[in-house]
């Protein structure tokens, strides 16, 4: 993840660049990792940074702030928030690295959310503090023959029953974007400084505008976020117009193909909750209709 | 893993082009998984193939037989191969697809050895029977500098508790030929109708001559696999001069580089033996002298 410069970067603009806001103030890193975020607070001055994580890695994290020498000004706690006794009990500002696939998959913004509600001082600052989601729809007939149809012929054996189940799972992989044959759509903003944990479950309706002829063989999604709070508004994409980030974008392929003329629409709505048996795990319903009047539901799974 | 055509094609070669080893014999198939190669059996004319795997794969397995009108030829059984009841006693075939990466690494290879000794008739054929791992020494600078040196300066920390922790972490993936610098040696030979369990662990000298001046960086292994008893021996190689396959080559990078000139050799020791705590795990360490007679032991972990 570290390695992931438009992420990594993207953090350290938004906190060493905005010095001004991090002087003289404490600094709670939800979901801390290796302690790197930590670090950026420190060096951009930050009177205190607490950095939680209840994963093994902080171990190496203590090892890490102490060989940069920043023992003193950073106290990490290994643990979960839910349940953690912080030495500090009120934060000028929440810093985390909480995205994941889909923005929402193995997501920890629930955990943010709830640190915001616990530990954040009144106007205190969320780094990153707006997230949104959008979908187009691509052409995408050569990897949909490779990844979906494969299953109809193995070896000469009938495997279909796999690919229903690949056709509902989405699938993480970076697409081109001249597959892109759509206008984008907002299918969901985030604001961090408000939003609750309710929220995060959604329904959104979209439409689709063609810009070209083309066919199209799934539905793409991704996200963007931003640090609104920054001087000069720090943001990245991770949308096939932008550099390649670890989440790459997510596509969901659709059980027929959809002909579009340029002009032309494909209406419909997402909906997206975490899976009631583990949280972590999302259920995702696209329904949609063609301009040709097809209708149809998939039900997807990111488990 | 279907996917990978050396090996699921190396496999229908074996089976199928053999149909004189199949026809009217029973057949099992060790960690059968979605059961192609049972399959494979099937179409080979074996009178019955039972298929075991403890995963929930087999779930689907048994729809993909039924589809391909194979219910009456082939039996599945979801468990251990350690304490299952299997419909017939003795086999004349064990089929299975056991390697892992490094070949050992969470291989199933034990338990395959296991059926052997309890199910496979005198005489009986196993396909694979052979298996055979190699080491090289090979130039990778650019590559280390990228995995492991990226540790020494991480946006301007010090992560080099990491850095360790990488070096101790083989790496798998593909290497150019071209970065080879050395002949390679065999540093394993399992004759899968001969190997106990306690063969899985060894240790084995190796001596690597360098076939150009260069410099080396990490040590390089890979492994064969050969179908000794099919009429036209079928084998496929995972090494750097072969076709692509899922198990890629396994890098162990040295923690200093090392000078060669042509002709000159690194000798050494390599043992291998599953962690005690995680018999899955390996225990991988790599004892070198150089041709400038420095010494060093390395001790790898692939968990």
């Amino acid at each position: 993840m570290l390695k992931d410069s438009v992420r990594t970067g993207s953090y350290r603009s938004a906190i060493v660049n905005n010095a001004h806001l991090f002087k003289g103030k404490t600094v709670l890193d939800v979901g801390c990792g290796t302690g790197i975020l930590s670090m950026f607070a420190a060096k951009a001055g930050a009177s205190h940074v607490v950095g939680i994580d209840m994963s093994n890695i902080i171990d190496q994290a203590q090892k890490i702030i102490e060989a940069n020498n920043f023992k003193d000004t950073i106290t990490l706690v290994k643990g979960k928030l839910e349940e953690a006794d912080l030495p500090i009990k009120q934060f000028d500002i929440i810093i985390s690295e909480w995205m994941g696939y889909f923005l929402l998959y193995e997501s920890m913004l629930d955990t943010v959310l709830l640190a915001r509600d616990k530990y954040l001082k009144p106007n205190g600052h969320i780094f990153p503090d707006s997230a949104a989601m959008y979908i187009a729809a691509i052409e995408d007939q050569d990897y949909k023959e490779e990844k979906i149809n494969f299953w109809d012929n193995v070896y000469g054996f009938d495997f279909s029953c796999i690919k229903d189940i690949a056709l509902r799972e989405p699938l993480v992989d970076t697409v081109d974007l001249k597959s892109v044959v759509t206008d984008p759509c907002m299918i969901k903003h985030i604001d961090l400084t408000t939003a609750r944990k309710e929220d995060l479950s959604f329904e959104a309706p979209f439409t689709l505008t063609a810009t070209r002829n083309d066919y199209v063989h799934a539905f793409l999604a991704w996200f963007d976020i931003s640090f609104e709070c920054t001087h000069k508004k720090v943001k990245f994409s991770t949308g096939p117009h932008a550099q390649y980030t670890h989440w790459k974008q997510t596509v969901f392929y659709t059980p027929s193909t959809i002909t579009v003329s340029e002009g032309e629409s494909i209406t419909g709505r997402l909906t997206c909750a975490p899976n009631e048996r583990n949280n972590r795990d999302l259920d995702i319903s696209i329904s949609y209709k063609t301009p040709r009047d097809h209708e149809a539901t998939m039900q997807y799974k990111m488990y």
